[in-house]
C-alpha cells in the first residue's frame, strides 16, 4: 500500500515551525505538516475572565478556524453564516484542553493567553498541526511575560510539559502515521493522539469512520501516534532552542 | 476508595430502557443510568437531504440538548442565547457518528431518521446514556419503516450491529466504570467508550482533564469500558426482546 | 357532537400533577392534561436582575418550549434555527404574567424564580397545562425559600392567590372545555382562560380562528372556562396538601 | 376621575386615517389615534409562499415594529440586537390574525399581501391603531388587484367584513375607552378588543396587569370596546368612501 | 438630456425641513428632498459609553434604516433577517462621521446623542437627505441640553460648523445635481459630497458604477456638489432661524 | 515632517506580489505593502447565483476579513460574535465594486469568482493592498478558466482594465502617499484612491477624520493617489509577466 507521497507508514511529513512569522502577537508560529499550513498566534492579556478573578490562576484558551479557500473547494465564512460550526467548536475545544495540559496555571498567575490557530492551507491533520504549533507560540508568549516580570514562576515552571499531536489511521487495513487529506478520506479508522514530550497521553480520540475497530488495531495506532508525537516534541525543542 | 452510591469500581448504575415513553415518535425511549434521564426519540422522514438524493443511501443524524434545569444550577437556553454551544455540537456529532456505525445506510434506502436526545435530568454520563437509548429508539423506528414496507432490506439487515456507550474514568488513581456527576468532576482522566454488541470499538475519546495518563491506565480503562458496553448491549437486547 | 374521547362538553381530561419529578430544581412538577405532558421546574436565584436591584421586590419569569418531537411531526429546534419563534415568545410571556399575578413580589423579597415549562408531549392545551403545573412548582420553590429563612413573609403571604388555566372553544357551534389537539384544529373559536382559585380572571384570550364570535358565545365560553379553572384549583390544592 | 385630555370615559381620541400617505405601496395609510401615529402599508405580491402553492388560497400577513424613538426613551433597534422581541412577535401575530378574519382568502386567489405597521410615534394603543389603519390599507391593495384584473372575486367579496380594534381598561375602578400611554401604565386591567363592522368579536385579550378582574368588570369593558370599534368602523367607511 | 422632473442639471429638488415632527425626541426633523422623506430624530442621554468615560468628551453616533416599503418593491426587515446589511452599516457610519465633524465633542461634555434616520419613502439621495436633516435635529438636541444647563459651552460653540450633503452623478456624460432614483440607476458615476456651511469637504465618495471617470469629470461633480451643499446650508439656517 | 520609515511623502512602501502562494485556489496572491500582508484568493464556480441565471453575465464578488491578531491588539472573531461588522462589510463591498470595474462580465460568461482577502498582518492600507493583490489573483483565475475553455472571450477581453488602489492622507498639513498604521491614526484627512492602469478613477473616498479639507488639499491628494496607483499597476504587470 504505497502512500501518495511515497512515505513509509510510520513516517511524518516534513515539519517546519517558523517562529515570529507575525510581528504583532506575543508569540506566533507558522506550522507546516507537508502542505498543511496553520498560523498559530498567542495573544496575552493581563487579567483573567470575570468568573476566574481572584483565583490566582491564569487562563489559556484557543480558537481554530479555516480560511474559506484553505480547502480544495471554497467554504462559506462562519462570520457570514452568523454561527460557528460544530466541527470548528469541537477542534477549538480540543486545542484549548491540550494546551492547558502543558501549563501550570498557578505559576502563570492571573494572565490570559488566547491561541488563534488559523488554517491558511489544509491537507489533513490541521488540528494536530495546530496543537503542535500553538505549543511553540504559547512558549514564546510565556517567555514574553517573564521578560516583563509579569510572571511569578519561571518559564520552565509555567510550561512544565510540552505537548504535540499527530493523526493516525487505518488504510487498507494498515496503520499509518500523519495522514494527508487524500489518505484521510479513505481511512477506515481515524485517530488523533495528543501526547506530552514524555510520551504520556493528554487526549486520545479514535473514530471508526467507515466501520469499527478491534483492540489490536487500536494498540497499533497508539504505538504509531506516540512515536510520532515524540518526534514532533523533538522538532519543538529544536525550534525553541531548548 | 468508596463510590458515593457504594458501587464496585466495575459496576454500572441501574439501567432502565423504557420503550414507547412518547406516543408521537416512530421510536421513543426514556433511558436512565441511575439519576441520569434522557428522552431519546427517533423521527422518520421519507426522503433524504438534497445533497444525498439519488444516492440510494439513507441518512441518520442526532441532536443532543439539555433542559435548562436538568443540572444542579440552571443554564440559559441555547434558543434564547441564539446559538448552539460547543459542547452541545460536539456531543450531537458523537451520537450521530455512533448511530450511523450500526446502520446499513444502503439497506435503509432513501429514508432519514433524526435521533433527538433531550436530557431531562443529568447526573453524569448523559452522552453515553443518549447513545445507548437512541440505539433502541432507532431500532423501533426502523421496525416501523419495515412494517410500512418502506424498507428494501429486513430490519436485521439495516440494524446490522448494536451500539452502546459508557463513561470510564480514573479517580484517586483507580479506574472506575460509569461515573456519576460527583465522580466526574473529580476524575483525573475521563473517557467515553462506544462499542458494538460484539465488543468492537466505534469511538474512543479519552481526556486527561486534570493531568495526563499513561498507556497502562488507558488499557485498564478500555477493559472496563468494553465490559460495561457488553452489559449495556445485553440490556438493549432484553428491552427489544431480541 | 361526540368528543374523540367520549367526554362531556364541560368535562376536563384526566389531570395529574406529579410533584418532585426532577431532583435538582427547587420545585418541579410533571403536569398531564390527558396526553399533554409538560415538565415545569422552578429555579430560585438569590437576588434580582440589575434593573430591579434595591427595589425590595422579587422577580418571577417563565420560559416555555417544546421538544422537537413533542408533536406529531418533528419541528426544528429553536436553538438550531438560532431564534425563538413568535408563538414561543407569546406563550412564555403569558405564563410569566399569569404566575406573577399570584405572587406578592414584595413578600418574596429580592429573590428571582424562573419557571421552565418544557412540553415533553403535546396534545392541545400545552400553555394552560403549563400555567397550572407551574403554579405548583412555584409554590414548592417558595416553600424551599421559606425553609431556608430567605423569605420575609410566610409562604401563604407570598402565594396570596392560586392560578390555573384551561382552554375552551366552539366546535360545531357548541362550547367545549379543555380541547385536545384534534378538537383544537377544528375549533371555530379558541379561548384560553386564566383564573384565580376564587374564580377571578387573570387573563382572557379569545380568537376567532376560522370566523368571528358573538357576545353570547363568548359568555358561554367564559362560564365553561371559569368552572374548569375552579376544578383545576382543587387539583392543585390536593397536590399541595393544602 | 378626570382623563388627562378631558375625554369622557367612553370617548375615543381624535382619529384620522390618511390614505395614500406613501406613493410606492399598493395601499398606505397614516393612522392617528390622538398622538399615536402608525404608518400602515400593504404590499402585494403575485403568488403565495411555497407551502400554500396550488391551494387556490391567498395569504395575508403582518409585521409590526416601532421606530427607536417612537417612545419617550429610545429603544435599541431589533435589527441591531439581531432578534425580534417577544412583544413585537406577539403584536405582529395579532394584527395578521385580525386582518385575515376580514378577508375571503379563496376570493383573493393566490396573491399575497403583507401589512407593515410601523409606529412613528407611540402614545398608547399602537396595536389597535395598527389594526384599524391596516384594514384600510388592505382594502386599497385589494382594490389595486381588482383594477389589474388579478382577482377572481369582486373587492367586496374579498373584503367581506371590516375589522377595527380599540383598547379598553380599568383605571381607578372605572372602565375607560382608548387609553393613552399615561393611562395605560396605571390601568389595573388592560384589554384589546378586535371587532367586525357588525360588532362581532374577532379577538379579545384581557390582562390583569396589576391584579385580577371580575366578570362584571369584563362585561363593562366588552361593552365599551364594541361601541368603540363600531365608531372606528364608521371612520373606516368614511375614509374609504363606502 | 431632460431630467424626469424637468429640473436644470444644477438644480436641487424642493427641500423641506420640518422641525418638531415628533414630540418625544429632543430633536426631530422630517426632511424631504423631492419624494425622498426621512425622519431624523436626535436622542440625548447623559453620560457616554463605558470606553469613553472620564474623557470629558461627548459622543455622537447615527443609525440609518429603511422601512420595508419605503422603496418600490418591499424589502425584508433587517430585524427579521437577524442582521444589519452591509449597505445599512455603511450609511450609518457615513452619517455618524459627518455629524461628528460639525460638533465640538469637548464642548458637548460627557453627553451622548444618537441620530436615528429612518427612511419613510425613498426616491434617491436618502443618505444625503439624512445627513442634511440630522444636522438640524442635532442642533435642536444640543439647544435642549443648553436649556437644561447640561452643557459647558454655548450651543454655537458645540455646533461649530454646519454640515449638509448632496448626491451628484454623471448621466449621459453630463454632471447632474441631486439625483432622484430613476436617475441614480442610470448614472455612470455616482458621488456623495458632504460639506460644511463654509464649503469645505467633510467626506467625498465617488464610484464609477458602470465605468470609470476622468479627473475633469470628478472636478465638475465636485463643483456641482459644493454648490448644492451651500444651498442646503442656507435652507438649514432658515429652518433653524439662524 | 519625517515619516517613521524615512520615506519621501510621495513614496510607496516596498510592494511584493507573490503569485501561487496557496495551492488550492484558481488564483492566489500574497500581497505585501510594507508590513501589511494580505492573502488574496480567487475561487471559481461554474454558474452564477440564481438571480443572475440566463443573463449571460458572470459575477465577481469579494469578502474581506482580518485574522484576530493581525493587529496590535487582538479583536474578537466575527464568527464568534455572530455577525459581520460594519467596517468589514464596507470594505468587502468596496473591493467587489473595484474588481467588477476591471472585468467584462459578458466576456466572463456565466461563471462566478469570489475574491477572499484575508489580512494576515495589518499595518495600514489593508483595503488598498487587498484590491491591488486581488486583481492579480483574479487575472490568474480568469486565465485558469481560459485554459479550461470555459471562457467565450480571451483573457485580455475579460480583464479589459487593470485596477489598483492606494491610500493617501494629510499629516501635519502635508499630503502623504501609502500611510502605514502609525501615520493613519494621526492623519487629518484620509483618502483611498482606486484607479485603472490608465489612471482613470474607479472609486474615490475621502474623509476628514479629524477635521475638514479644502479643494486644493483634495487636488493634491488625488495627484498623489493617481501616481501611486500607476506605480502599483506597473508592479502588477511585472508580477503577471504582461
Amino acid at each position: 500500500m504505497a502512500r501518495p507521497d511515497g512515505r513509509r507508514p510510520d513516517q511524518l511529513r516534513p515539519v517546519t515551525l517558523t517562529r515570529g512569522w507575525s510581528t504583532h502577537p506575543e508569540g506566533s508560529v507558522l506550522v507546516e505538516f507537508g502542505a498543511t499550513r496553520v498560523l498559530c498566534t498567542a495573544s496575552v492579556t493581563e487579567g483573567v475572565p470575570r468568573w476566574r478573578k481572584g483565583s490566582g490562576l491564569g487562563w489559556v484558551t484557543a480558537e481554530y478556524a479555516m480560511l474559506p479557500r484553505a480547502t480544495n473547494t471554497r467554504s462559506d465564512r462562519e462570520s457570514v453564516r452568523g454561527k460557528v460550526g460544530g466541527r470548528t467548536h469541537e477542534i477549538s475545544r480540543l486545542i484549548g484542553r491540550s494546551l492547558r495540559a502543558c501549563v501550570d496555571l498557578k505559576a502563570l498567575g492571573e494572565n490570559s493567553i488566547v491561541l488563534d490557530c488559523d488554517v491558511l492551507q489544509a491537507d489533513g491533520g490541521t488540528r494536530t498541526a495546530a496543537i503542535t504549533g500553538a505549543y511553540v507560540a504559547l512558549y514564546d508568549a510565556v517567555t514574553w511575560l517573564a521578560e516583563r516580570k509579569s510572571l511569578t514562576g519561571k518559564v520552565e515552571k509555567v510550561m512544565h510539559r510540552s505537548v504535540a499531536a499527530v493523526s493516525v489511521g487505518v488504510i487498507g487495513g494498515e496503520p499509518m502515521l500523519d495522514l494527508c487529506y487524500a489518505e484521510d478520506v479513505t481511512a477506515e479508522v481515524d485517530m488523533n493522539v495528543v501526547c506530552t514530550g514524555a510520551g504520556d497521553f493528554v487526549e486520545v480520540q479514535g473514530t471508526g469512520e467507515a466501520g469499527v475497530f478491534a483492540r489490536d488495531q487500536l494498540d497499533a495506532l497508539l504505538d504509531l501516534g506516540v512515536a510520532g508525537c515524540l518526534e514532533l516534541a523533538d522538532a519543538q525543542r529544536k525550534a525553541l532552542n531548548l
